[in-house]
């Protein structure tokens, strides 16, 4: 092994090889900070033929590989094992925003681009790059792609997949596959791109991507509005379609409970309703045109779902700032989540259609199985996507009730998967939920998975014991 | 071979496995009439399951399979080839829509299904399936997907690939994946989806899909600007994103020759200039709000492109009839291209950025190689899409001419190479761009395509010889 790590010096420089455990450490333990892993050395290549010459001496050494972004992943799935065998691969030092081309409406970038930068580079420009995300100041676009990073803008724009036309990738054998095209039109045979977006850096390293750009929005105006119920959500998600169309850029679900958890550790924020409602929706309209043209189109549809009887109460913001000051109500529930103590976490996604359904069944269930617990509920509706996270109840000590962890799961995934909805909706597989994947995946579809691990990654060395 | 029929007969009943040679002939030759394959039977199986018992005779007997839809593909890729050893497994008989979900906006369909009835189901929930393209009333969306066809309204609502969220495919060993899933969001894995997407039937036969819907616009309205030439175009179409985002639903660019063939082959359709202009621009601004909101956006933003100098001239639709005439400019391209002859035809795509500067440097390459050509150039700008066909001086047989057809080819792909471009945007690869795509797709990119085929068709029994 110490030739080993004498080639890899001679790549990246010995500066760019870390093997001493307190240099190792931030990079091996998990964002959340559940799990540590070991590792034979961090490597920091700083350009695309280090990469690929380093996954090169990787692989003729048989060395085990773990591409590593901005290592702010909730499923552990840019750390190592316990086993010490394998090299964390961190693309942090290719930083480079290549170019930006504001009429083909792209941008090309280094992997390990932090996403704020990013989006900076692309307002710089007159455009917009939609995705954003908790973790923006700190994860890597390289991370995003790979784990097809979803956000609070999907519902206009898409997951990561979506705003990406081009990549380049590094393959377990260190080849270099460049694919940086900024087309929207390429019918030229396999869709490699894809299949490399969302497979958790297990097929190979993305080194670069061309971005889709947008036009920058002049305004987004949000609005808070109370419902009795998940099913009066979905009405006036329909609602907000027919009528504002791509301008509805977000539409949020929060239950009573969560915006009473803001409320009790964030005193200072901003309490729009006197009384209180079961379920409330945030939505956000944003006009190319003018702030003027949100607030009407908003206003407007709002109060026809006053009148149909949908909406309870409802506050409009009348500004860009006071859209800001909504938002973060929906911005703390998880760190007023955080802020109450440890709970079971799930990001399920469902058909839009069925959330209702899905809501009204799977609770009483979990009451059933652990009384008196409490649901903390909500989520990018407009996705379908829910945060439906399972905290004790009152008295119980979160860390006891945390050891009930795999049978809240069996309870929420069996439902979801009833509901033909899915246990990962926007944070990935990783090792963490490896076991639920086997559990549930149908296996024609785990097999074909399989046979493409094998035929792209036949020494198994691209970030193993992920995925699958 | 007599035994495998008889296996064939005894899974889809007798009626459904052709041998005749009148009964296969409409199913062997091609959409264009340039090509006429040989084939054992033609098979029409009437479900799911039928179809993948046929797979699996096929496997047994290592029969070669040509999946079929509508046989409405311009480049050779569902007609078999000349050898008579395959059997052609069309998907006409699969053609019902399973189900439409208005409020999850998704639609459950046989492959089979002919596109404009997807396209009237969606309509009569009150939705839009905005997949529109010539074929519509005959091809199916089976075979859009094999595709990902483009079409009309790709600037705004993405490719085939873009509108599906599902598949349901039986694999070349006749297993079936059940991918039918209707979420937005859903990171459990390789995306098999968009791998089957675009592979043109090689690696598996996609026999449904769930297919994503889109509130109906109020109205679409349409403009028609004269402009001094396509980098004229480049800044009325970021002049137009900018102010109108998502609501700018086309934009076609159509040179003088182009018009100048409409007015010769149709002249009772509108001239709406008196004098003629270098270029022009087909604008679509389709509105959820109402039809006055989408004239008025397009007429402030047409009088901004005319005091900037971008435009001309310009002549906007009052009414959703006006722009069904402006419309009918640009279809009628294609029809007055064919009744002036055949020509060497193009489809291929740009960064848009690079439009401008591609047509400046490629045209007179042509004009210096076949002196006295005519460029019959137009397309979907805001895709970067091109139809860039070229036809005969003045006086020189059509006939003649297409004999400099691979000569011409060369000419064109080398310019979209070194531009960044692509040699097919919308219309895949198929059995006739397959040299051409070896001739100029990276070897590396080309090396993971066949890795694929090799590992998910290990006979090579999934429409052989197509795109690899």
């Amino acid at each position: 092994m110490n030739a080993f790590l004498d080639q890899c010096r001679a790549i990246a420089g010995a500066a760019h090889v870390l093997d001493a455990p307190e240099d190792m450490a931030p990079l091996l333990r998990d964002w959340r900070g559940r799990f540590t892993g070991r590792a034979l050395a961090v490597l920091r290549p700083g350009s695309v033929d280090e990469v690929a010459a380093l996954v090169r001496a990787c692989a003729a050494a048989r060395v085990p590989m773990v591409p590593q972004g901005g290592n702010t992943g909730l499923v552990l799935g840019s750390v190592p094992d316990a086993a010490g065998t394998a090299v964390v691969i961190s693309l942090v030092r290719l930083n480079t925003i290549r170019a930006v081309d504001a009429v083909n409406r792209t941008m090309t970038v280094d992997a390990g681009c932090i996403l704020q930068h990013v989006q900076e580079a692309a307002a710089a420009q007159g455009c917009l790059f939609p995705l954003s995300l908790a973790a923006e100041g700190s994860c890597t676009i390289g991370g995003n792609l790979a784990t097809n990073a979803g956000g609070t803008a999907v519902l206009r724009y898409g997951n990561t997949r979506e705003l990406c036309l081009g990549l380049e990738v590094v393959t377990p054998s260190g080849e270099l596959w460049s694919g940086l095209r900024g087309l929207r039109k390429d019918n030229t045979g396999y869709d490699l791109r894809d299949l490399y977006i969302g497979a958790e850096g297990t097929l190979g390293i993305i080194t670069g991507a061309v971005l889709k750009l947008y036009p920058q929005p002049k305004a987004s105006i949000t609005a808070l509005a109370a419902l009795p119920s998940p099913a009066h959500a979905l009405r006036l998600l329909s609602l907000m379609q027919d009528r504002a169309g791509a301008s509805l850029t977000g539409f949020e679900l929060m239950s009573a409970y969560c915006l009473a958890l803001v409320a009790k550790h964030f005193p200072d924020l901003p309490r729009p309703f006197a009384d209180a409602y079961p379920q409330y929706a945030l939505l956000e309209l944003s006009s190319t045109e003018s702030a003027g043209h949100a607030v009407a189109l908003l206003e407007e549809a709002i109060g026809a779902a006053l009148e149909e009887g949908i909406v309870l109460d409802a506050v409009v913001a009348s500004s860009v700032a006071q859209s800001e000051g909504l938002w973060r109500l929906r911005e703390h529930i998880p760190l007023a989540q955080a802020a109450d103590g440890k709970n079971i976490k799930h990001d399920i996604s469902l058909p839009v259609s069925r959330i209702a359904d899905y809501i009204a069944h799977t609770a009483p269930l979990l009451q059933q199985a652990f009384p008196g617990c409490q649901l903390v509920c909500f989520g990018h509706l407009g996705d379908g996507n829910l945060h439906f996270n399972v905290a004790p109840p009152a008295g119980t000590p979160n860390e006891l009730f945390l050891a009930n962890q795999a049978a809240v799961n069996r309870v929420v995934h069996d439902a979801v998967v009833a509901f033909g909805g899915s246990i990962s909706a926007e944070h990935g597989i990783g090792a963490l939920k490896r076991d639920e994947l086997a559990h549930y995946k149908d296996p024609v579809e785990l097999n074909l998975m399989r046979t493409i691990k094998a035929a792209l990654d036949p020494l198994n060395l691209m970030n193993p014991g992920k995925i699958l």
